[in-house]
C-alpha cells in the first residue's frame, strides 16, 4: 500500500461517460435522477459555536447545514438541498416510524496534516447504503452523484471537520420512508438526508482502553433470511435491550453469538476481529466471513485488505466459536482481540463474560502490537495520505 | 361465552385503588406518570370530509385529531394533547430514525348496532405495547391511563367511527424514541401518539377472498433471541422485500417460514391457523406456540378462547412444518387455513407455493365453515354484543 492521488473528483469521469445517456433520459423524465448538478445551496447565516474537539460526546452536536432530497415514486429523485439544519416534518403515519423502513450509513471526513480534507474510502459507503436500499425497498440513486452532494455538503461545513488528528466530522447519511400510509409497502414517498456530527472518541472511556464483552446466547443480533448485513435501523433499535443487561452485568458492549455452537458474530456495532495462533499452529487474523449475518463494515474490508497487502501472518475470513475461543485461551494461543468500525477505528476487547465465567483475553499485555498498528495505519492514512480518499478541498 | 357488560370505564376502578399512592408521588414528581386526568383538549375547528366506508383503502384517510405525549428521562410523561392531526416536527437524529427504536399498536373502534362505540380487548394491546415498550429500552407507562386517554381520542372523532358493520375505526398508537443523538443507546426522549383510520377491508381483494402464498425459507420473519414477539418496526421493514418477491410470483402474502424443518409461522403481518384432521385422526385447530417468534395477536387469542370455549375439538398451540402440511393435503386431511388479525379480522387461504409447487388449500370448499364462524362470532362480538368491549358512548 503506497499513498497516491485521491480517488475523489476524478472518479465522476465514469459518470462523465455516461453523460449523453443521462442527458437524453434527462430530456424525458426531467429530475427523476439523484444530480449534484441540482443542488440548491442555501446555507445558514447565523453559526453555532463548535466545540473543542477534545471533549466530544459521539453523536450529539450538530453542523449548522444539512443535505436532503426528496423522493416520490411519482416525480423520481427532486432537487438536492444544502440548506441549514432543521426539524424534519414527517406525517405521523410515515412508514419510517411504524415499519422501520429506514437506513443509514457511517462515514469520516478528517483534515490531514496537510490542511485538506478527505473520505475514508466513501464509495464503499455508498454502495452499501444502494443495497441497503434495495433491502428495505427504498429507492436506490446514483451512487457517485450522492457522494458529490455530500462531499459539497462537507465542502460547506469544512470548518466543522476538527483541526486535530484525533477527531473526525463523522457524516450520517439517511434514507427513510415517509409514505403517509399504514399499509404494510413498498414506499412511495421518501426522503434522504445527511447530517455532520463533529466526534472525538466513540467511547467514553477513551478509543483506545480496552472494553469488556458480555456472551450470552439468549439475545441474537442477526439470523440467516434477516436483515444483519444490511445497515437498517432495525438492527440497531432491538439490539440496545441486550446492550443494556450488558451493562448491568458491568460489561460494556455486547458479544453476539449465533447458532447452537455459539459463533462469535459481531461486538456491539463493530465487526470482530481475533488475532491468534489457530487449531493448526498459524499465526491467524480471522474475522467471521460475510455469510449474511454481519454487517460488511468498511474498516473491517479496509483491515482485511492491510494484513493481505502485509503478508506476514495468514488472514481468514471464517467461523470461530466460543468453544475455540476458550480452547485457545487455555492454550495460550490467543493474542489480541478487537471490535472495528467506523465511528471507533479499532478497540481493545479485555474481557467476555461467557457462562457466569470471565474470560480474560491477554490483548493489552501483548502490546496490543497489531491492534495498535492497525490504527495506527488507519489513522496514517486518514489524516497522513491520499489513498483511499475523496480529496475536498 | 355470552353478552355483560363492557370492561371500559369500570376498570378504571384499579386505578382509583392505588390514588393516594398517586397523589403521593404527584406531589414529589409533579407528572411522571402518564395521566388521562391531565389531558389537554384543543381539537380541530375546521373538518375534513368524511369518506364513504364502502371504498376505504386501509389507513389512508385520517381523521382530525391526534394524541401526543411527550417523554423525558428528566420530566417522565408530559401532560397528553389531543389537538388537531398535524406532521410531526422531529431532530434530524432521533433514534426512531436512524436505529428503529419504535413499536406500534393496531385495534379497533366499531359502532355497534346500538349505536354505540367500543374497543375490542383494548387492554390485551395495552399490555402488548408495554411490552413491546421494555423490548425496545422505551419507557413504560400506567396502561390504564393510556387507554383513557386513547377512549377520549375516539370520543372527540366520533363522528369518524363508519356508520357500518363492516367498517371500523382503526387505533394506530405509536412510541417512538426521539433522542436527538446518534449513539446506539437507550433513548432519553420520546413521542407517544396516536392516529386514527377509518377502515374498510384491509386487503384490496375483500375481506373475505381467498388469498395465495408464497412460501420460501430464504427470507426469516423473525427468530429466536430476536423480537418477533413484540410489535417493532424493525420486524415489519425488513419484511417487505419478500413480500415484493411473493407479489412477482403471483402470490398475496408471504408464509413465513423457520428452521430447517420449514415450520409454519405467521402469514404476511397474520398469525395462521390451521383446521385439519391431525397426524392422530383428531379434528384440530392448530395455530404455532408463543415461543419467541410470533407475534400475540389479540385476534389469535380471541380464536383460541371462543374455540376452547366452543370445546367441539381440539385447540392446539404447536409446531407445524411444511412437511406435516403436505401430509395432510396429500391424504385430505386439511379442511381450512386463515390468516389472523386486527386489520383483517380472519382471512382464508386457498394456495401456498412451495418449492416451486402450487399447494392448493381447499379452505373455500369446507365453506370456509369454520373461518366464515370465527368472521361471524367476531363481528357479532364487535358490533353486537358488549364481551370485550370499553364503551365509549
Amino acid at each position: 500500500f503506497k499513498c497516491s492521488g485521491g480517488i475523489g473528483r476524478e472518479g465522476r469521469g465514469i459518470i462523465s461517460n455516461q453523460s449523453d445517456f443521462i442527458i437524453l433520459i434527462h430530456f424525458i423524465f426531467v429530475s427523476v435522477f439523484l444530480q449534484a448538478s441540482d443542488l440548491i445551496i442555501t446555507p445558514a447565516t447565523t453559526f453555532k459555536e463548535k466545540p473543542d474537539p477534545t471533549g466530544l460526546v459521539f453523536g450529539t452536536v450538530f453542523t449548522d447545514n444539512m443535505l436532503t432530497i426528496q423522493w416520490s415514486l411519482a416525480s423520481g429523485w427532486e432537487k438536492p438541498y444544502i440548506k441549514p439544519l432543521e426539524n424534519l416534518s414527517l406525517h405521523p403515519a410515515s412508514s419510517a416510524l411504524h415499519y422501520a423502513i429506514e437506513l443509514f450509513e457511517g462515514m469520516k471526513a478528517y483534515r490531514g496534516v496537510d490542511g485538506k480534507i478527505r473520505l475514508f474510502r466513501p464509495t464503499l459507503n455508498m454502495e452499501r447504503m444502494a443495497r441497503s436500499a434495495r433491502r428495505t425497498t427504498l429507492p436506490t440513486f446514483d451512487q457517485n452523484e450522492l457522494l458529490e452532494c455530500i462531499r459539497k455538503l462537507v465542502e460547506v461545513e469544512q470548518e466543522w471537520v476538527p483541526y486535530s488528528t484525533s477527531a473526525s466530522l463523522y457524516i450520517r447519511p439517511t434514507l427513510i420512508g415517509t409514505e403517509p400510509s399504514l399499509g404494510v409497502k413498498k414506499p412511495t414517498k421518501a426522503l434522504l438526508y445527511v447530517i455532520l456530527s463533529p466526534v472525538g472518541a466513540y467511547f467514553a472511556s477513551g478509543s483506545f482502553n480496552p472494553i469488556s464483552l458480555w456472551a450470552d446466547p439468549k439475545y441474537v443480533r442477526a439470523w440467516k433470511g434477516g436483515t444483519g448485513d444490511c445497515k437498517l435501523g432495525g438492527n440497531y433499535g432491538s439490539a440496545i435491550y441486550a446492550q443494556q443487561e450488558a451493562l448491568e452485568f458491568g460489561c460494556q458492549q455486547v458479544l453476539w453469538l449465533y447458532g447452537d455452537d455459539h459463533q462469535i458474530t459481531e461486538v456491539g456495532t463493530m465487526n470482530l476481529f481475533l488475532y491468534w495462533i489457530n487449531e493448526d499452529g498459524e499465526n491467524e487474523l480471522a474475522t467471521p466471513p460475510l455469510d449474511g449475518i454481519i454487517l460488511p463494515g468498511v474498516t473491517r474490508q479496509s483491515i482485511l485488505d492491510l494484513a493481505l497487502n502485509w503478508g506476514e501472518f495468514k488472514v481468514s475470513e471464517r467461523y470461530i466459536t466460543m468453544s475455540d475461543l476458550t480452547s485457545a485461551l487455555e492454550e495460550n494461543r490467543v493474542k489480541e482481540m478487537f471490535g472495528a468500525g467506523t465511528a471507533c477505528i479499532v478497540c481493545p476487547i479485555s474481557k467476555i463474560l461467557y457462562k457466569g465465567k470471565h474470560l480474560h483475553i491477554p490483548t493489552m499485555e501483548n502490546g496490543p502490537e497489531l491492534t495498535t498498528r492497525f490504527l495506527n495505519k488507519l489513522s496514517d492514512i486518514q489524516v497522513r495520505c491520499f489513498l483511499f480518499y475523496n480529496q475536498i478541498k
